[in-house]
């Protein structure tokens, strides 16, 4: 297949028509044309589906559609919308993403099935956008909040030269697509209809800027209307193409828990981002949380660590700005604290109400002082508080 | 010692006075004196101390206060306080909460030791309160939100009968402690100065209603007035009383990360409330969660399952409300999906839309008619939707 180059104009026009055909005409994930596709290559899927000589199986999937479609007039239609068909046998194929999938089919689980093809809507080509790419997704009713977040992860992860992959859809999808592009980053959506429809509706100028400086990629053939199934199928897409799957709100029950499954089930990381406990929103990430199947994330930082074996780590200088004071000895400490707690004090005083020998005492007021944290006066010591 | 019923009422006397003593002749956590008193008993400990025979450590930590305090004197100021003094001899002990105190003393762990005795403000006794203990600890500064959780966790503790735990401070412990009043439950705090100081000065009526509904303790003597480190300190016996520490918002570092590090060594487990990722209030939650050192948890009943060895888990409850159409198969969703997204549709056209043999649609669309998801009209069929 690395061959591409060498084919003959012809020969590789037939490949593009066989895979338009096949992406046309069973409903993905077509798990039986899938491996038959594997199998015999395009062409000969084709031939074999066209003389009714493919196995049972493959034959269930395709009745409905094989004497409707045609890869030709398929072809000229996504030409005509401004599509680009990408294949399998191209070497700008995103092989790595995608082989967990037809691993997965192979697995026999459910629902799991490589795409045949992609259908492309912009400048860049899917193996470029697979190589650092983070999906990013949470629910559609999303708060202000959440949306905030998934921007600000889609601003800090595209800033960094992460892809983010993401589903278009209203809400956390469409808040992380639009964080990558302010950052001037790169960022893909996923359709569950044609790449060259414009769902929701509301986002057809999101869409036209997110092919702009990436790409809207479907593996519905042009002018597929959307399908309430049809995104969770598309949602198995989402998850492949990312290294890791960030999820920021997401309710009990969701499109975006079926994301995160499918990335858990493929082996890649789930992340996901809490919220207030008193937010239905949050109710999915936290569940994940808690039963281990996502790890909690807070920052871009933290998910940039998480992706990067070796592990340079930014996040790790979060916490415990120090404060003067914590240089100080146990000893030091007691007698400063009793310091701060009053107007002043003399040495007698001191040793009472820390518990400490009078000597040491003493020796630690003159290291304090010494350090700036206390001074003498007339009327005994006083503290310096910084 | 648990012969405390069979001592003369002298004997008793004794006892309380020498604990009385060394409650407040040493700076807690005074490790040698703790260790020499668990070795020779209270009123051996101090008579050596008092004739100056005690090991050099031991006669370190009580060199500045050994000639000031007096046992009766003490117990007299503490009558006179309203207080009562536990101690270990006492078969009212809760002498599970802090043997762990003492074995982390043993195992030279930094700042721990058991108390010497506790000085109660209140009804309840210390034993009756450790049995079914939480402690809900968390930051002064406290959000809005944070107080609302705080207060939330301690009603629901409470109201299924756990005494809540904490430290009477501003924030997230004065809302828990509130929290579990309104529940008409039992909650217990934990002061870093005497038990009949009211600190902090504003929560004077607070302290008074915890001492009525449960106990306001110290194991600092009457009057001993509040220092920084005492608070650290003092959240060891929090740690300790605690059958697990929930912690409501915490800083990067805090006092609340304090506490929580000390259950954590005593192996108590440590529980953490998320929060938004906007807050810093929510930083230290959240960092307690991804390094494994406590687990998130979001309502009350998380914490009971968490505490209840055989688990049965209300919380399981939660998520995935089904809805009718979860019941179809596949294929039944798939052209129940096509229906939804067209006024009528004859079969030909189902078949081709959702990529399914026509034979399948005649079959899928009878058994969407007789569970009620579509229904036959003049001009083709009609989803029914749910």
């Amino acid at each position: 297949m690395g061959a591409w180059a060498s084919l003959s104009e012809k020969t590789r026009q037939e490949m593009m028509q066989a895979r338009a055909f096949l992406s046309a005409v069973a409903e993905p994930p077509a798990r039986a044309l899938a491996r038959f596709v594997a199998e015999r290559g395009a062409r000969g899927a084709v031939d074999a589906i066209v003389r009714r000589r493919a196995p049972e199986p493959v034959l269930v999937e395709v009745e409905a559609r094989r004497d409707a479609v045609s890869g030709e007039r398929l072809l000229r239609a996504g030409e005509a919308a401004g599509l680009r068909l990408f294949i399998p046998e191209r070497p700008d194929w995103p092989c790595e993403a995608f082989s967990e999938l037809a691993g997965a089919r192979e697995m026999e689980l459910p629902d799991m099935a490589e795409p045949i093809a992609l259908w492309v809507r912009g400048r860049a080509e899917p193996a470029e956008c697979t190589e650092r790419a983070v999906a990013v997704v949470g629910a559609r009713a999303a708060s202000g909040y959440g949306e905030h977040v998934a921007a600000e992860f889609g601003h800090g992860l595209s800033g960094v030269g992460f892809t983010v992959v993401s589903g278009a859809a209203y809400g956390i999808d469409g808040a992380a697509h639009r964080g990558a592009l302010s950052a001037g980053g790169r960022t893909v959506a996923f359709l569950a209809c044609g790449a060259d429809v414009d769902y929701p509706a509301g986002h057809g100028r999101l869409l036209r800027a997110i092919a702009d400086q990436g790409a809207v990629i479907s593996e519905y053939p042009p002018g597929t209307p959307p399908r309430k199934h049809r995104f969770l199928v598309r949602n198995r897409l989402i998850a492949a193409m990312g290294r890791a799957t960030v999820v920021v709100e997401a309710g009990a029950r969701s499109g975006a828990a079926n994301t995160a499954n499918t990335a858990d089930l493929l082996g890649r990381p789930v992340l996901a981002v809490p919220g207030p406990v008193t937010s239905q929103n949050s109710v999915g990430c936290h569940a994940m949380v808690r039963s281990g199947q996502a790890v909690l994330v807070t920052r871009t930082e933290e998910v940039v660590e998480l992706l990067s074996p070796l592990g340079v780590s930014p996040a790790e200088e979060i916490a415990a700005r120090s404060r003067p004071t914590d240089r100080l000895q146990p000893d030091a400490r007691r007698v400063h604290d009793a310091l701060r707690g009053v107007v002043s004090a003399g040495n007698e005083e001191l040793a009472r109400d820390c518990g400490l020998p009078l000597g040491r005492v003493r020796a630690v007021l003159v290291e304090l002082e010494l350090d700036g944290f206390a001074k003498r006066t007339e009327s005994g010591w006083v503290a310096i508080t910084s």
